[in-house]
C-alpha cells in the first residue's frame, strides 16, 4: 500500500512564487530564490507517492490503466517523422499513422470511430440516451519537434483505458449520456504556426481563411488535407462545428508541464484556468552586404537588430514593472501578478542568405509571449496586451535607430480561459476516489488546484462548452523535450481518476 | 572621349575615416559622419569616369574587353543552383557547369586547359620559354548564397578577355614566361566553412585533414569530389602544390566590395594588402522546455544567451577601445587603427528544435571577425587576436551567468597579407596605360591604393609566391548581394589594365 506525503498547505503557498495556486498571495524575491534552488535540484527528489500490489479486485485495474496504458504511451512515442527524435506535425505521415493506432485503441474500448475533414480522430459511445448532451474528452495527437511521449498522448490514452475498463465491466451501454473521445490533429501549431487547428474547428472558431495558411514549403492546410485524400471546403469546415446544445462539457487530462506537482509530491491536480497567449512573428529587413568590407557604422544589419530585440524582450518579460506604466484606467490587471507570471520565448530564428561571410539581408524570429492567468482573466489578457504593445514599440524603436525595416505579425492570440467550477469540483472528487482506490486509503491532503501556463485544446473548446482539466505530475516539470517523463503509477492514477469521473455519468 | 574628374588627394584623405588609403592620417568623428552621409547617398552619385566610341584601332578593344566580357559576366551569373538567386558552392552542380563554361572561354583565349583534383579549372599558355617561372592569374568561380555576378567572376573573365586580345593579335606565343589562369573552386567557404579550398591547395597550405571536413549534410570534401568522379588521395592533394621555383607571381583582379572607388569617381585601384580574418562558430547548449510553463528566472535559454552575445559582439567591434586594455608589451598594434577598421558579423544562426513554443535546447551562430590591415601586419593580426580573445571571454561570461554551456570553435584563420611592391608598381603603371587607352588622354590623378577588408585567393597564394591585386569599382560598394554591379566601362577598364600588365611580359 502506498502512502501520501502530508504536505502542509501553508508550505504550498510559501514555495510558490508565481501565483500558480489560487490560494497564493505571497510574492517576494526570497521565495523566488528558494523555488529556483529547489527546482534545479528536483531530479534528486524521490516522488513520495507510490503504489504497488493492487489488483483488479479492488477496482484499480493496474493491467489496463497502468501496464497497457504505459505500453501504449511508449508505442505511440515511437511513431515519429524524425529519425532518432519524436516529431508528429499536422497531417504528417507519422501523424496519420498515430491516428490509425489511436483509432484501433478507440475500437478496442468499444467506441464507434471516424476521422473528420481536419484529421481529428473521433471515438463515440452513445450510452442509454443518444440524444442527450454529450461529454467530450480528449487531447492532441501531434507533438513539437524533438518532443516528449506524454504531452497530448497521455490525455487520449488515459481516457481510452478508462472506457476500456467500463467496456470490460459491461457498463459502457449504461452511460447516461454519449461520451466522445477526440484525438485532435493539431495543438502545437508547429507546421502552421497557428495552434488548435483541430479543436478550434470542432469549437467553431477556426476561420475559413485558415485553410489557405501555408507551411514553410508553401503547402496550404487545404493542400495538406487533399494530399491525404481529404477534400475540405468552407462548408465542410463550418459543418465541423458542434452544436453547443448537443454538448454537455469537455474534459481533458494533460501532463502539468511544470514542476509544482513533483515538488509537492502529488500525482494529480485540478486545473483552474489556462493562461492566454500571443504568438508574434517579427521580420526585419536590412542591407545585405560583404562581411569584410562594410564598416560597422554603415551597416543596416537585421541580425544585430534581432539580437537587440530578443535581448530586450527577455528584460521586458523578466521585469515588466520596469517598462510598463499605465494611468488609472488601465490598472485593472495586477502588475505584481503579471511580473510573477509572465513568460516570453523566442524559439525560432532564421537569416537570409545565412552565410557567415554575408551581412544578412533579413532576419525572422517568432517570439511567443504567454502571460499566465490570474483571478481576473480580463485583467490578465490586458496585461499581456500591454506587454505585446511595449515589445512592439521597442522593436520599432530598434528598427528605426538602425534603419532596418520591420514588420510584426500577430500569428495567434488566445485569451485566458477559466475552467468550469462544477466540472472542476467533479474532477476533484474523482481524483480523490481514484487515488483512494489506488492506495487503499482515504486521501487527507487537498488536491492541488493549479493554473496552466501552457495552452491546451480546452482553451478552444471553452468557446463551445464548459471545460474541466486534470493535470498529471511530470518529472522535473520538463516538457517539449525527450526528457519528458511520467511515472507508471501516475499514469495509473490519471486513469483511475478519469474512470471515477466517467462513472458519475452512469 | 571620357574625362576623369580631378580629385584633390588631400580630399581623399579627409573623406576617409578608416585608414583605407595608405596616405591617410586623419581620424576624427567629424570625418566619420561626412563619410557616412556621403556613402548613404552614394546611389545618387553619377560616376564621373565614362568612355564611349573608342575602337580596336586605338588599342582599346571594346568588343572583346567590354561587350563580350560583360555578356560573359551575365551568362555566368545565370549559372546557379538557386531558383531565382545566384548560388554556386564548392562542387555543386552549378559550380561544375560554371567550370565547364570558363574552360570553353579559356580555350577560346588560346589556352591549354585542365581541371585538377580539387575542382580548380586551369588554362595555360607556355609562351617562348616553357621552363621560365610562370605568371599565375585568376580568381574564384564559387559564390555566396544570393550573391552577385561580379565577385570572383570579373577576375577570371577580365584576364581571359585580355589574353584573347593577345591571341587575336598573334602575340600569345611571344610571352616571355608561361601565363596560367586559374578559376579557383572555393573562396567563399559557404559549403565547408573553410575558405580558399582551391587556392590553398595550389599554395600547398591546405592540410590533408581538410578532405575529411563535412558539410551540413555530412558529405565530406572527399565524398563531394568522388561524387563527381574525382578521386583524391592525400598524395594527390600534396601534388597539387606548385613548386615555388616554377612560379613568378600571382595577380588577381577583383571588385572592391567597398565604397571608396565609387566615392572618388575612379574605376581602378591598386591593392596594398588584405586584412586578416578569423571565423568562429559558437555553440550554446541550455535546457529545452515548454515556452509557456518554465518561469523566466529558471530558464537556461541558449537563444537569449546568443542574442546577448551577438549584441555584445556588435558593441565590442564598434568601439574596441572601450573593451580592450593592454600593457606596454602588447601595444604594437594601433588601437586607433583597430577601432577604425574592425568589422564583425554574425551571418548565420540556428536553434534546435526551432519551434516557437519550445525554449531552444541549442543555438549555434557563426560570427565572422575581420580586422582590416594596417601598416604593421604583425601588429594588426595581434589586434584581431585581442578582439577574438575579448569576445571569447564575453561569451564565456554570458554562458556562465546563464548556466548555459558553450563551445567556441575557430573555423578559419588567415593572417593579413601584403601585396608585393614590384607587382603593385607594375599594376599601377598598367592601370595608367589602360585608362589612357580608354580615354585617349593621360591620367593625371594618382591611382588609389586601397586595403582590402575582404579576403581573396591572393591571401592563400601569398604563401607560395609574391602577389598583386587590382580593385574595380562596384556600385555603392555593395557585394554578396544581387544588387552587386559593375559598370560596363569599368569592366572594360579592368580588361585594358590587365592587358597592359600582361604586355610587360612580352
Amino acid at each position: 500500500m502506498a502512502t501520501v506525503t502530508r504536505v502542509d498547505k501553508r508550505t504550498y503557498s510559501a514555495i510558490n512564487p508565481t501565483s500558480i495556486f489560487t490560494s497564493c498571495s505571497f510574492h517576494d524575491s526570497v521565495v523566488l530564490v528558494s523555488y529556483l534552488v529547489l527546482l534545479l535540484s528536483s531530479s534528486t527528489i524521490t516522488p513520495s507517492f507510490g503504489v504497488s500490489g493492487v489488483g483488479e479486485e479492488s477496482g484499480s485495474y493496474p493491467k489496463i490503466l497502468r501496464d497497457e496504458a504505459v505500453a501504449r504511451l511508449h508505442q505511440l512515442g515511437r511513431v515519429s517523422d524524425g529519425d532518432g527524435y519524436l516529431e508528429r506535425t499536422f497531417m504528417s505521415p507519422a501523424a496519420l499513422r498515430a491516428g490509425n493506432l489511436i483509432r484501433e485503441w478507440m475500437e478496442d474500448a468499444g467506441l464507434r470511430t471516424w476521422v473528420d475533414c481536419l484529421g481529428n480522430v473521433h471515438g463515440r459511445v452513445e450510452g442509454r440516451n443518444a440524444s442527450a448532451e454529450a461529454l467530450l474528452m480528449g487531447s492532441h495527437l501531434d507533438t513539437v519537434v524533438d518532443g516528449g511521449k506524454f504531452d497530448g498522448a497521455l490525455g487520449i490514452i488515459s481516457v481510452l483505458s478508462a472506457l476500456k475498463v467500463l467496456k470490460v465491466n459491461g457498463k459502457l451501454g449504461e452511460l447516461s449520456r454519449p461520451v466522445e473521445v477526440i484525438a485532435f490533429s493539431d495543438e502545437e501549431g508547429v507546421r502552421y504556426q497557428s495552434t488548435f487547428l483541430g479543436s478550434a474547428a470542432v469549437a467553431g472558431i477556426l476561420p475559413v481563411s485558415a485553410l489557405k495558411i501555408s507551411d514553410k514549403s508553401d503547402v496550404t492546410i487545404e493542400d495538406a488535407l487533399k494530399k491525404n485524400s481529404i477534400e475540405i471546403t468552407e462548408e465542410h469546415l463550418l459543418q465541423l462545428k458542434y452544436d453547443p446544445k448537443s454538448v454537455w462539457g469537455y474534459v481533458e487530462i494533460h501532463i502539468e508541464q511544470g514542476p509544482v506537482l513533483e515538488w509537492v509530491g502529488f500525482p494529480l491536480a485540478v486545473v483552474k484556468g489556462i493562461a492566454g497567449q500571443t504568438r508574434i512573428k517579427v521580420t526585419m529587413r536590412g542591407s545585405q552586404g560583404h562581411a569584410g568590407t562594410v564598416p560597422m557604422s554603415m551597416r543596416r544589419d537585421p541580425m544585430a537588430a534581432a539580437a537587440e530585440a530578443i535581448y530586450s524582450l527577455e528584460s521586458l518579460c523578466k521585469s515588466p514593472q520596469d517598462f510598463l506604466s499605465f494611468d488609472g484606467q488601465c490598472k485593472s490587471f495586477s502588475m505584481e501578478s503579471l511580473s510573477a507570471s509572465l513568460v516570453c520565448t523566442v524559439g525560432e530564428i532564421s537569416t537570409w542568405p545565412s552565410a557567415s561571410n554575408v551581412i544578412p539581408g533579413q532576419a525572422r524570429s517568432s517570439p511567443h509571449d504567454t502571460v499566465k492567468f490570474d483571478n481576473q482573466p480580463k485583467g490578465d489578457d490586458m496585461g499581456r496586451e500591454a506587454v505585446v504593445y511595449e515589445f512592439s514599440n521597442q522593436v520599432y524603436q530598434i528598427c528605426d535607430r538602425r534603419s532596418v525595416s520591420c514588420t510584426i505579425d500577430r500569428k495567434h492570440d488566445a485569451g485566458a480561459a477559466i475552467c468550469d467550477s462544477e466540472l472542476s469540483s467533479k474532477l476533484k472528487s474523482a481524483a480523490y476516489i481514484g487515488l483512494k482506490r489506488m492506495t487503499g486509503a482515504a486521501i487527507e491532503d487537498e488536491i492541488p488546484v493549479l493554473m496552466s501556463g501552457a495552452g491546451h485544446d480546452a482553451m478552444a473548446l471553452s468557446h463551445l462548452t464548459k471545460v474541466g482539466m486534470l493535470f498529471v505530475r511530470c518529472r522535473g516539470g520538463v516538457s517539449h523535450s525527450p526528457e519528458e517523463h511520467v511515472l507508471d503509477d501516475d499514469v495509473w492514477a490519471s486513469g483511475l481518476a478519469i474512470l471515477a469521473f466517467i462513472e458519475t455519468q452512469l
